[in-house]
């Protein structure tokens, strides 16, 4: 039969990320395109005893729960940030999500009508393109440095558009890696709250911090800690997915009570809620004595700072002399601008020739800004991948420069 | 801040589910308004063992997966189908989403623009109902029996409204409980495939189906078993959360590789992927020698049936006397029209002062033809809560009718 798609349905299937994915399945294939965390780092055994607890004490962890989420996990949540961020929400201030992605599909929903002004960095993360897309809104780029978003270019832009909706990820920036600087946070907070915009803010990956040691840079705070009453003009998004593991599928959105009570509902129409199951295990294994949440992160951001090292050792080679990148501070992404007139999609097809792939900027922005960039993601490829998954990059770029 | 949210947002929190919900939470409350299966019957030790393994077992667990879910696990649905249910799609036909919710939330939005014009069953799950709304289409409701929908009403509507969809639960729909005879299957099938509808058929609760032995009548064939090329003209969604457990959150769609490709893409969007871990535990479960699923159904039908058979019992008293019902062969739900003049929500009203609920009918039509009916859960309360609630309904009940 003839299927009649809606109207924008089309957007979804145009999506080059669909392909690489597939490509991706491939065992002998090298990804350092994707959002992976590095599975060998896992807590697996702990999740283990985890389970053996929550499924040996309560058959409520097999059955339906509240749409909001697991209560005890959000006043975990409420607490570790509290503690460890200096931010403070109450538990019904927080919905549990299927990950961040959901928390960001969610809000869009419930606050996005077709046409809407909606501001992003630029470039930004492909996944939030597509919601955005879906949703029929009227995406602007907001002009960015190595500090964060430009205020002035932010404020001229609300002046023009009337935006209603800021979506932005002050640490470590998908795909970029930019770390937001204190005055840019506060300026950004401030102009938003003048127009009433509210910000999104995606903070997926701030755990990911490397520096380590009493005399290196602290953490920023997040924008939401920075207001008077934290929630009110900020959604904090995010999710254990980098932090703990993926397949457990928790993330959050933590806001103001009507937003987070127009999220519950949409959630409860869109699944009911997350697995209630995975919600247990995870507390569970956050409050045993087997396992230490602190401890798990600066273990990760150990490797994965060694990871990034690795990598940018491997840009100091003669090939890579033209190109440009900021070495970050924590995440998952290293952001590459190619040597000029090397377009990232071009390259692409020639590294996957070799058994390689890696993001292309154009994916991550509404223009052609980012064409000649790329994305490295150095978290998931163990050392050994990622030496030879660059060697088959540099081997593409070489082929291109040389016969310049 | 004023937040300004989406113009369709507010259908959401008009939901009176909602209210139910908070309610429920209270340890004291007896609800009889729910879709819960009973959690004294979930396979907690089998569940257990299988986590055992699985996480001692494989770090790619705990990792991101495919947007279309666990392959064996949508390979063993396959296999199922065939064996049960003499239904043959392929396994690149199946999408694993969160629940028969979430499949039925990704359709529509693929599928329906607002405005466009939507057959449903009438009654209907609220549940459905919502989706609906929050898309923006035009829902038109189509008369039934006994028997399932009507075809005349269903040939006149089509032709009266070009609708694009029909979303129907021929076994024991929710909430009146019909099982549609074969006749109605195939006649609706035909009317739909002659208009060039596409049929979303809900099978969540259709394996729980009460008659055994060898004389009794066999479980009917699902419409999409009924089609030439299964999938060309139906959507087959379910879940697992009726017959193993809710928190696993597994449903399925199954279709043309069209809408499926198309699905998938949405699912990608709106979540990345459902949960890892709970597809590989419930895949573990399921090819495993400690547990047969066959048993487990069996076994839940043989206790729901008996439930059942109280809360029939239980309606032949005399202050029921004017109410009218059809004992259902299955499902999770009794429909129940009140004697002449008494309205559900008022009913409802009463009951709950006196600690229990029930589905007003007002819920599940967008007219008001089911104001004077209410939807019994037995599924969920234990023996003892289900006559303690029946008891308490039934003094509501006697309250009214007493004045009258």
């Amino acid at each position: 039969m003839q299927y009649s798609f809606a109207s924008r349905a089309q957007t979804l299937m145009l999506s080059p990320l669909r392909s690489l994915k597939e490509l991706a399945k491939r065992d002998s294939f090298i990804s350092l395109a994707e959002e992976l965390p590095a599975e060998e780092l896992f807590p697996l055994s702990s999740l283990a005893e985890a389970a053996d607890s929550v499924l040996n004490s309560d058959r409520r962890s097999l059955q339906y729960g509240e749409a909001e989420g697991y209560g005890p996990l959000r006043e975990w949540l409420s607490c570790d940030w509290s503690r460890r961020k200096q931010l403070k929400v109450s538990s019904d201030q927080i919905l549990l999500t299927t990950g961040t992605q959901q928390a960001l599909d969610l809000l869009v929903r419930v606050y996005v009508d077709p046409g809407d002004r909606v501001l992003v960095e630029n470039p930004t993360s492909p996944g939030l393109l597509q919601v955005l897309r879906l949703q029929g809104a009227h995406i602007i780029p907001v002009e960015g440095d190595s500090s964060g978003i430009i205020p002035d270019s932010l404020e001229r832009l609300i002046k023009a558009h009337q935006p209603k909706l800021l979506l932005a990820a002050p640490n470590f920036t998908n795909p970029t890696g930019v770390l937001w600087s204190l005055e840019r946070r506060k300026e950004v907070l401030r102009l938003c709250i003048a127009h009433g915009l509210l910000i999104v803010e995606d903070d997926s990956v701030g755990d990911l911090y490397f520096p380590q040691g009493a005399n290196l840079p602290k953490q920023l705070p997040s924008l939401i800690s920075l207001e008077e009453n934290p929630g009110e003009h900020v959604l904090y998004v995010g999710s254990f997915s980098k932090t703990v593991a993926p397949a457990l599928r928790t993330g959050w959105a933590a806001g103001h009570r009507k937003i987070i009570e127009m999220m519950t509902a949409v959630k409860q129409m869109a699944d009911w809620q997350s697995s209630m199951l995975n919600q247990r295990l995870l507390h569970h294994l956050l409050e045993s004595n087997y396992f230490n949440y602190d401890d798990h992160i600066q273990m990760l951001n150990r490797e994965y700072g060694t990871r990034l090292k690795l990598m940018v050792e491997l840009l100091k080679r003669n090939v890579w002399k033209d190109t440009a990148y900021e070495v970050p501070l924590g995440g998952m992404f290293l952001w590459v601008r190619l040597p000029a007139g090397l377009n990232g999609d071009a390259l692409l097809k020639r590294s996957m020739q070799k058994g390689v792939q890696f993001l292309p900027g154009s994916m991550c922005s509404s223009g052609d800004e980012a064409n000649e960039c790329i994305r490295l993601n150095f978290t998931h490829p163990g050392r050994d991948e990622l030496l030879l998954g660059m060697n088959l990059i540099s081997e593409a770029v070489l082929e291109f420069t040389a016969r310049n």
